[in-house]
């Protein structure tokens, strides 16, 4: 194969760097003038676009027009809102460019990060934290007596691909209840998939909402003030998703009428939400930086998969984590 | 069999006695002038305990000797350190009377609690709940890139009761090597069980200590400078067993020291552990106020169990959870 020239926009560390070089030799590593702040941050147009054959990160959409050698686009996240409409999809099927993503990246550390939220949520973990008195006082009984292990529980998980799979295996020894919703069901679930018809009766059933929703136009604002109308009075809605896909004021209200006793969410609208939004002043809901992909090495974890996806492409086989 | 009289020494609700009065029905239930405030406290010395047949709850090793026709001791706790001594031992072993523990109306939420825990750890749930910035900040930036997933770590469970064995059950999606420390190895644990004499290189292997030991002559100051300083330089600490098992000072230097980065307490020395006491102040030491037993309904699973006891009781059967 002719050398590839393979634009990466995000800034890489030097260990990162030699991981790239090492794992395209032979082929041309591009960066532009001025890389990206992280790899979930957009970058700027750079004029090298143009001439490059495989694009690493988070391209521009409506660069991908002008750049006319380019075979293949590997984005740097889970989500692909950017590139999710019609017009691009009908671009990139019209030139036969793959689009791939790097949920496999992510999909370990956000389950355990929607575990973590569940289990805390579980035995109170919170308010065990501020507690400064002990055995029979009545903080100690509150949290005695509201705490629990999630032991014969129902949990929805909405958004079932790899991220919820593997949530529903890290739940599987709690003895839980799992339903999935998903818009295409597969077959391969391994678990109680809903369709949308049944998704009042599922919500209305479950003890724990997981919303893993990706951000598109038919999620967006998916839970409105009717769908939280839904959920069983006292469950607990969690979101690792993306933030559009929640109308936080219907989140808010669900909130504060007891609707809902506590919401952990690792995203909103916007990041971060700002100090004076009334979902940092509600007492029970737990808000994380947009951070349930993050691990340690997520920069290695990250590159690695990019270089295994690398391989295939060079020779010419199917490619790992191909949404379009 | 002759009619049972049963001393009950903490106070319950009306349903709670409602569901006693049920399952000893045909036997008496004797209550104390002055019941202890919950099921974890001493209650006082009572004159009525002289009388009974069968004590539930946490009787005064000073009155056995006094009770003549006491049958079966059902302790109200999963630690039964009051008892736990030679001459306690050699008492009831001599008139025969067999004590049981309630450790299966707490394992569960107790090894949920300790599940709790490491996640929490593993996600940086405290730094990230404080997090007021997001995308690309410094803090973002620390959060992610050091948060963990546990896959392929190693945590030592110390004490491994049914506590130890159901959080390695919950821990297995996880993918971690789990090694258990029990003074007497019973060849039914499942994972790798370790000796006193490789302890040491144990403790230099494990991510994650978790110290599940209940307390004992033995295990008194079991966690002491000498042990903390085996312990692989970076591991986290937990100890959902006793506080009395950890000599705090020690656990504060090997905090400060930075040989281990994270603790995490559900007991303590003493509880509740005071507003100024040093720990208190460590930015990465959390503590809960002793209650990783506790779950909704735990009352009414307390005297449940002892009523399925009772029944075996009543029929000459074996009885559970029986600790002498």
């Amino acid at each position: 194969m002719d050398k590839l020239r393979i634009f990466v926009d995000f800034a890489v560390t030097q260990e990162v760097l030699e991981l790239l070089q090492e794992g395209t030799r032979g082929h041309e590593l591009v960066f532009p003038k001025t890389p990206a702040s992280s790899v979930l941050a957009k970058a700027g147009r750079d004029p090298q676009f143009a001439t490059v054959d495989i694009a690493f990160g988070q391209p521009e959409p409506e660069a991908i027009e002008e750049a006319g050698q380019l075979k293949w686009i590997h984005v740097s996240t889970s989500g692909i809102t950017r590139y999710d409409n019609r017009q691009f999809r009908a671009l990139v099927a019209e030139r036969k460019i793959p689009v791939t993503n790097s949920a496999s990246v992510y999909n370990e550390a956000c389950a355990v990060h929607a575990l973590s939220f569940m289990v805390a949520q579980a035995r109170r973990l919170p308010l065990a934290f501020q507690c400064r008195t002990g055995n029979g006082s009545e903080t100690w009984r509150e949290i005695r007596s509201t705490s629990g292990t999630l032991r014969g529980e129902t949990v929805l998980i909405l958004g079932y691909g790899t991220i919820g799979k593997r949530l529903a295996e890290l739940l599987r020894p709690f003895d839980m209840k799992v339903m999935a919703y998903r818009r295409k069901p597969r077959g391969d679930e391994g678990v109680l998939v809903i369709s949308e018809a049944q998704l009042p009766s599922a919500l209305a059933e479950a003890d724990h909402v997981v919303n893993v929703l990706p951000d598109s136009a038919e999620t967006r604002h998916f839970f409105d003030a009717a769908r939280f109308a839904m959920i069983k009075p006292g469950a607990i809605f969690y979101n690792i998703g993306r933030g559009t896909t929640v109308v936080q004021d219907a989140l808010l209200a669900a909130l504060r009428s007891g609707r809902i006793i506590a919401a952990w969410l690792d995203v909103t609208e916007p990041e971060p939400l700002p100090e004076e939004h009334p979902l940092r002043k509600e007492p029970n809901c737990f808000i994380t930086p947009h951070v349930a992909g993050g691990h340690k090495g997520e920069d290695k974890t990250l590159v690695r998969h990019f270089l295994k996806n690398f391989e295939r492409f060079v020779r010419g086989e199917s490619l790992l984590d191909r949404v379009m």
